[in-house]
């Protein structure tokens, strides 16, 4: 299978999974001193996997967090963001300069940082007040972390149910499901690699993979036209340029806003003959419970759609590391 | 001028303007019973100016205040939504049904309802507990309730200051601006009514504004497609796919994110030949100070846009209010 490495992507899961305890020794560290409010600060990306961890707390969290674009955050502001705040950042690179603007303010304002940054030796990782560094699963982290929050709030009883059941199957699980998505990514990249644009419509924690996938994948990274849209707009607007032809995937998730992709699914063939359904529910993930699923829908829609990518980078000739912009220009 | 009357557009503003008295007394009394929190409520373009709201109350506010989009509420919910909470919403129609459903939801929670409705005699209007009935104007509907909470909160001194230049000349001023902005508006619309898809970038209030102007204007009633995306966002991953013929307008703004949009503008040139920056900067607003210009913002970019869509009509032979899809069909 193309670009596919089981072993690599098994250990990198797991690797994620095994944070936890320190994940937990921050939280619960927190928790105990007791904070004001969260905030999930993040930019491009990290910013889309910022809302999925705010739609996953919304399904059962009263504890008041928010999120903020971090250039939004250093010319606006926030008066919420001071002493008490916990803000959450996940980098790559460690050097992103909205996101090192974003949280020298919040630290100046009084907050404390707990920051994922894959390499330790860099500006962002720095300045975190509790660093954790390890590649990947940005959204793992994230969730970990919400759900810890949670946990000790007495919002999620389920925790340690949930984390067993991850522990034990979700790296092979979500292997599986890549296995079993291939030919769909080849398929879908054969018929829409000359698309002149695409749209992507999601809801819920499939909100941010929408608009990620789009922006960061098909913009960023294939040179391809997209607009993303959340399945409870899509009918306020944006569905009356929608004919015969228009290339759109929608993507289906299985938590609470699963019906309002559904609602776009299920009227689509009436307007369009060249749209697809992506639908977490048609994937197994062997040892997770049923109410778990929509917990991880996004995690399946991510190696769903990284089969996608490896089929379109071959067909169309266009390597993924290249940009034409992004940190070749001074801008 | 091409579907212009001046007297008209004069009434409508000075008549929302006179909702003031109106309004403050709705404000003043929660205020002096006490609430817990605002939620601005929205779907569709009445979400767009919730975002407005939002982004104008971050600039100066410690009052607890969120947005949420009405189908996501209704299916997701929000724990922070009950007794204490001021839910404010807008409606043309008075029908839309996620608003119907967002608005019982939040009721049964105990949270107490503002509607600004169109129309009295609608559903929605009947279910609020403050109703305000006077046709369009939502922006200036929802600035001058977010100002009041805001003034009784001892966080905007120069309310009354602002609001006796507004009373005194921003009917006027903005129709001087839609008077001036006539030209670029045919320009505009005869360079690309042709366009096969066009980004609009903006941030601040900005944003909602090219949100809302490229989903429920160019996509719902000129039928042509777009992207609309955050300044903030613009450099991450998005910009990549522009190139020389790309069509681009930007919106700049005169608020706290004026720079995120700037940077934009400046950047656009050494990568693109056809794009478009509209700077309400340019435009005169008489007997306003300097330092309300921001807040304003939004209003002068609607009605200066308002010119592209009047040539963009005419030039397309495309009525404005025709829809192919929206209410014509179930769904």
């Amino acid at each position: 299978m193309l670009k596919f490495d089981e072993q690599k992507q098994l250990d990198s899961v797991n690797g994620a999974l095994a944070l936890r305890k320190e994940i937990e020794s921050i939280v619960d560290g927190i928790c105990n001193k007791g904070y004001k409010n969260i905030c999930w600060l993040g930019i491009g990306g990290t910013y889309a996997s910022s809302l999925q961890a705010e739609v996953h707390m919304k399904e059962r969290s009263a504890i008041n967090f928010f999120v903020e674009n971090a250039a939004e955050y250093i010319t606006t502001g926030n008066k919420r963001v001071g002493k008490g705040t916990v803000v959450v950042i996940s980098s790559v690179t460690g050097s992103t300069k909205e996101m090192i603007d974003g949280v020298k303010k919040a630290k100046e304002a009084g907050a404390e940082v707990i920051g994922f940054v894959d390499y330790p030796d860099t500006e962002l990782a720095k300045m975190a007040d509790y660093l954790v560094s390890y590649p990947k699963n940005e959204q793992l982290k994230f969730f970990m972390t919400a759900d810890r929050f949670m946990y000790n709030a007495g919002e999620f009883d389920e925790y340690n149910e949930l984390y067993a059941e991850l522990d034990a199957h979700l790296a092979q699980g979500l292997a599986e499901v890549e296995k079993s998505a291939d030919e769909l990514g080849e398929r879908l990249a054969r018929k829409h690699m000359n698309d002149s644009i695409h749209y992507f419509v999601g809801a819920g924690n499939q909100y941010g993979a929408t608009y990620s996938y789009a922006m960061c994948y098909w913009e960023e990274q294939h040179w391809i036209r997209t607009k993303s849209i959340h399945s409870a707009e899509f009918f306020h607007g944006m569905f009356e340029i929608i004919d015969r032809d228009t290339a759109v995937t929608v993507f289906v998730g299985e938590d609470s806003q699963r019906e309002l992709s559904e609602r776009v699914a299920n009227f689509l063939p009436r307007i369009c003959a060249n749209y697809n359904i992506i639908d977490t529910k048609d994937y197994e993930l062997k040892g997770i419970s049923e109410k778990f699923r929509g917990h991880l829908s996004h995690l399946l829609m991510r190696v769903i759609t990284s089969r996608i990518d490896v089929h379109l980078e071959k067909l169309n000739c266009h390597p993924m590391e290249i940009r034409r912009y992004y940190r070749q220009l001074d801008y």
